[in-house]
């Protein structure tokens, strides 16, 4: 057991139904006086509701995937012309990227929002694009100071981005389980992430207004985002970010497709993370329990069906390979990755 | 699912057999250029080693049991004169108390070196005794900045204290399931403590020196105490603070007795904690799982062992019945808390 295992200082807030108040409070911890509101047009009508209470001096709607640098500057500019003092974002995770990118030069406190299962609010993770090129780092200004959970914000997310979404989230925690800077610590959020999103979807897709099921959800994609932020990129994102990058793959269904199969690629040789999962799942293995819930959300199963060929996997193969990390359990071999992709690319028994 | 969480800042470092170059690190990371060591003269020989190779002005070895306000103030008074900008201190929980003590009017950076399952470390509560009389309180100054955890530290720690203090930071775990702060964040550590404390202590009754013994106690009592500091003090720790106030009892003693006669109060109206613990035990009921482990520990089994008498008992439930906790899954009386205490005093089967 040796490890270095750095705990960021925040405040969350579950409060069903009561954002708005939330809001009210954190924002009063924070003393702000000067609220600049962060909010997609998509998402104007709920952060009208949620932002009721505040001293609001400005309501931002660009935002745009992936953070352009330009619109994070104009972003920047009109806080700083507004004199705003703090930052209520509300929306998914380039809503939250954009308070993000803001802070990140500014400095000023946010608050987050979330809409989405992304968890970005639970990072202090930026990510800014200049052109193609996506530039990421991290820093402690960018981590909310508060998030607030408010589940009756989620009922209206669809259930098929509801499922994607949380089996992106439930990779993070898997993930986690084997990433360079795994630690007891970061798995023990990541082993609770996996009980509660296990428990929370499957009742998401019977009934999308299940508020049980969207709490569940959203305290799993908080937890994956903790785990995930702290232990760092494991084999599963390697693979999956070269998959979107060069093919153009749907990212939460890469994901959602892609993970069974590392699972049963690592599990053999991580008899801790097995059995973290196994009894995570309350299943006979950790594969099984994979499936029976990946069963009952009716999750993709094939990356043909978005595209993907079997005459991408060479090349595919070749950089995934310098990318595995080292402390992968299973080492990768150009053989033994290429069987994978040709197993996720049909849709084959990840057994 | 509503709560407020508040996360704190913290650095934790694994290191067995390594504690002097983790503190080195930690140190460096603060900058610090004059370090204050606080520890007990019986630590006096740890504490050199793992301090080797700091620029240490000043070795402070003045602890006393509670932290009297005098002794407090002579350390601050040690720190000032030697112009110390950082505090390392080397021991149990009254060597922590002190450098909090220290810390909360100097604002000195604390690097935590653990000697003890206590976990006074890993909290922000610091207490002072004035006379008969100790006040406590919390505050973010007196949380160590980083802590360096050792195993090959506690190896020499007699077993019966081992399994002592082990119990007692069980015991925060599982009060902490239904204490008034109890929320899933705090309850996931918990869980988790639960889980590797019921892992460890074993092996350290079998050969104390097995260093994975060790590190799961002290992985586990770093869990104990977050989660503790977190949910607050709970039934268990309600009636275990009444009963070494008004009796003299031993202290961790007095936890690992009570605790599953606590357990077995609560439980029937806790559902989930049961689940929780069930699992984290790996047993069919959490009670169960409590004695098969206070069993394979030969624990303390009844409070008149420790001189508390059938005829204490109704002056204990006056005393405890003001202060449960309205959070409590089982609806406390005077006489279902004489029962409770009737069955602990003799070590009845809890059931």
């Amino acid at each position: 057991m040796k490890f270095v295992h750095e705990t960021s200082p925040q405040r969350i807030r579950f409060a069903t139904g009561a954002a708005a108040a939330g809001v009210v409070a954190e924002i009063g911890l924070i003393g702000a006086k000067r609220v600049m509101v962060i909010a997609g047009v998509p998402e104007a009508g709920i952060a009208k509701s949620v932002t009721a209470g505040l001293p609001v001096v400005l309501h931002h709607d660009e935002v745009v995937m992936h953070v352009p640098v330009e619109v994070a500057e104009r972003a920047r500019a009109a806080a700083s012309a507004a004199g705003a003092d703090a930052i209520v974002c509300v929306g998914g995770g380039s809503t939250t990227g954009l308070a993000k990118g803001v802070a990140l030069t500014t400095g000023l406190p946010i608050v987050a929002v979330p809409t989405t299962y992304a968890g970005s609010e639970a990072t202090h993770v930026w990510g800014l694009t200049q052109g193609a090129r996506k530039t990421t780092g991290t820093d402690p200004r960018v981590l909310p100071v508060s998030i607030v959970y408010d589940a009756g914000l989620m009922v209206t997310l669809p259930v098929d981005l509801s499922v994607a979404s949380g089996l992106n989230a439930l990779a993070h925690c898997v993930d986690s389980l084997w990433a360079p800077r795994a630690d007891p610590i970061n798995a023990a959020f990541a082993t609770e992430g996996v009980r509660v999103l296990a428990a929370g979807l499957p009742k998401i897709v019977q009934d999308p207004y299940s508020i049980e099921g969207r709490e569940q959800a959203l305290y799993g994609a908080y937890l994956a985002a903790v785990s995930f932020a702290s232990a760092g990129s494991g084999l599963h994102h390697k693979i999956c970010h070269v998959l979107g990058g060069k093919y153009d793959l749907p990212h939460a269904q890469t994901h959602a497709t892609v993970l069974p199969y590392v699972l049963a690629f690592n599990a053999p040789n991580a008899p801790a993370a097995e059995e973290r999962l196994r009894t995570a799942f309350g299943a006979s293995t950790a594969g099984a329990g994979l499936q029976a819930l990946r069963q009952a959300l009716d999750a993709p199963r094939a990356l043909r069906d978005f595209g993907f060929k079997e005459s991408d996997i060479p090349a595919a193969v070749e950089d995934i390979l310098p990318v595995v990390p080292v402390t992968n359990p299973t080492l990768a071999t150009a053989d033994n990755l290429a069987d994978l992709l040709r197993s996720a690319c049909e849709g084959n028994d990840p057994e």
